[in-house]
């Protein structure tokens, strides 16, 4: 079907902070969605001495300066047509689907309107009440040992998943380097080698094969090439010369 | 073949941090690591009062307690296969080939020894001359207005996609040398340049940048480093015995 898009429209995703403490985490949250190109970041029932410091401190993004506030998740999600609330423990007894980040993210990328993606406190995480407004649970896959993330972090690797994958650039491997240069290569070395000692007279021949596939299981690009050329060419003059 | 696996062994990572500042990014790196089930940290030319102040904090992980110092790059990555470092920015212009994260990720995990993913400073990120250690770069896919990541959640995201989704298949590439052996190399190399004459005082250090990143982009095997360092040694012998 095509009208189930595969790529999430950043403008329709919510962040919502619930009951964030630490302004340090706050602005954390903040900038990941700034890296990764959100905008809509809102907050629930903020401590207000750490959400005012928060969006005062030097460098303060746009995403804090327009944020919204709201004393109700009710409030906060009244536009969403998904609510996503985020867990660390797997093992609390939920009602909802919890779904693995990765398969979240793939319901939240095919939901046509806006999605309301929740983070709770740093210290409780989402209560049972606020878990209770969620379509969905997403647990991040964290280690049994240590489930429960950081705010921020949590918040950016959430965000990375959702524009992870997005179309990538072919490969970059570079160009490779020409035979002909390959083989002046190859002499240049030998010669090098000669040079120096390191060809046995018994073995010259195996040496001499043993170079070229050498030089050739380097993969080197034309500008590398020339490079080497131009080291090797230094190096045998110099042997040659103190003969 | 049963005998490749096509996921990521956690010990086999090492969590690189270059010149970290921030207590708190340090702790928040370690975090991250913990919820990842990652364990091996090591840290590069620490400020030392940052790291002293990260590694007595209340709730300091194991994580913290067992990483290893260094002082420079080169030991840091001596066991390690492949090493990559991570850059922010898109536009500095580098000579490694830059891969998206979730290329990177598939390389990583298709390689079979050990890798180093090292981390920049908060301020700076990784020098020029940080990045000549590396094989290849992984970028963060943020968005251009905004692409620089705090340093906690840039290693929460890679960790994250390191252990996320489905299996990948591991890289018919074959093994390759080790850093200590590349390293090895390109002392070997330099040497020989230097008593040839192909280094000049004034370019000096960016010459060693140069050969450093080239040794790298050989994609040596362990068997050609091992042939090539033979060579180098040889040329180099020769070379001095005629001084």
């Amino acid at each position: 079907m095509l009208g189930v898009s595969t790529w999430l429209n950043r403008d329709r995703l919510r962040v919502v902070l619930v009951a964030a403490r630490n302004p340090l985490n706050i602005g954390a949250a903040a900038r990941a969605m700034s890296n990764f190109g959100f905008s809509r970041l809102r907050v629930v029932n903020a401590y207000q001495i750490a959400w005012r410091e928060a969006r005062s401190a030097v460098g303060a993004s746009e995403v804090l300066r327009t944020a919204e506030e709201f004393t109700t998740i009710a409030d906060a999600v009244a536009d969403c047509e998904l609510v996503v609330g985020t867990s660390g423990a797997a093992k609390r007894e939920v009602e909802q689907p919890v779904l693995r980040l990765e398969q979240a993210a793939r319901k939240i990328k095919g939901t046509r309107g806006s999605v309301a993606l929740l983070f709770g406190s740093e210290k409780t995480g989402l209560s049972r009440d606020d878990l209770s407004y969620c379509h969905l649970l997403l647990r991040i896959p964290t280690r049994e040992g240590h489930p429960s993330m950081n705010l921020g972090q949590a918040v950016a690797v959430c965000l990375f998943e959702l524009v992870r994958g997005a179309p990538v650039q072919a490969s970059t491997k570079p160009q490779r380097a020409g035979a002909a240069n390959l083989q002046r290569i190859t002499m240049f070395l030998l010669d090098t080698l000669r040079a120096s000692g390191y060809v046995k007279a018994r073995t010259a021949v195996s040496t001499e094969q043993k170079v070229r596939r050498l030089v050739r299981r380097l993969e080197l690009t034309p500008e590398d090439a020339v490079v080497l050329l131009g080291m090797l060419r230094q190096i045998a003059w110099k042997l040659h010369r103190k003969e």
